[in-house]
């Protein structure tokens, strides 16, 4: 999969559809997969993005000691693996080892991209005041690739209990919106 | 339509897909309405939903002082007034006649539901400490409405630009995930 470098300008259409996503931690070398659904922009650019990490995942100390993790969005070919990760812990088995997963080094931070999803957005934590409150972490993102072949990413959309609808159809208008 | 109460730990079915929404408000006896689609699950129950609203919305300040408001989920066939909300001020026009969308009380609030979205989430502001910082919300969902004759809605999801996303197919697997 070729990927390019992405405009941070350009990357809250990557998130703002509200795809799962998964999130890549890593701590003296070793490295760890969440699925997470619960994510939204907060600022063009800057981009900053919004999460809710339950303290009952391997990653919510992981990221609150390292401050740095990588957005992964998969489309839909990678959805047993989407739910499998998010139904096993990182605290007892390698998920890129069970579920097939590619760690690809980053540019900027320890945790790996994940090669087989279409786009990779590397983070640090912005802020931490709602964490303790919410288990919400604002991150920055700080480096974009996206597959420039994938002009319309078929997203998952969770709609819970394992169901996901899929982004496969777009329709265009004219807008001043963003 | 018809609507029935809908629980509130299952709201987050509603919103954790990320789906593109419309924000009333009301203050004085006049309501307006926004295009929002920065917003995220905090917590299942109490439903919590985490949202940006920029402040050069005129529903920013009314938000700030009523502390209530409503998120109402349109689906495709409402793609138009979407758009048409989302690049119009509510200082200057009346958006629901402007786009003949009709005022529903609510029950716990007294910004209205839109009649013509699938499901409306009553909602009263519950922590305002990120506002300052990144004009971010979180509320509170006090009250619930769904279309229950409405299975697989398809929700539209923003990419940028007016390039709407339609979460047109489902695919469902076993999961222990909520």
């Amino acid at each position: 999969m070729a990927k390019r470098s992405f405009p941070l300008s350009r990357v809250y259409g990557l998130l703002e559809p509200g795809p799962v996503v998964l999130v890549t931690t890593a701590r003296k070398g070793r490295a760890n997969i969440m699925t997470m659904s619960w994510h939204t922009m907060m600022e063009f650019e800057p981009p900053l993005v919004g999460c809710v990490i339950s303290g009952r995942n391997a990653s919510f100390d992981v990221l609150r000691a390292t401050k740095e993790c990588v957005i992964n969005i998969p489309t839909r070919e990678w959805v047993k693996q989407v739910v499998g990760v998010g139904n096993c812990s990182g605290c007892t088995v390698d998920k890129f080892v069970k579920f097939g997963l590619t760690p690809v080094p980053a540019a900027e931070v320890a945790a790996p991209l994940i090669g087989e999803c279409y786009a990779n957005l590397e983070c640090r934590v912005a802020d931490t005041r709602l964490v303790n409150r919410y288990n919400f972490f604002v991150l920055e993102v700080v480096q974009a690739w996206v597959d420039a072949a994938i002009k319309q990413p078929q997203t998952l959309h969770h709609r819970g209990n394992g169901v996901f609808a899929v982004a496969s159809e777009t329709v265009k208008l004219r807008s001043a919106m963003k």
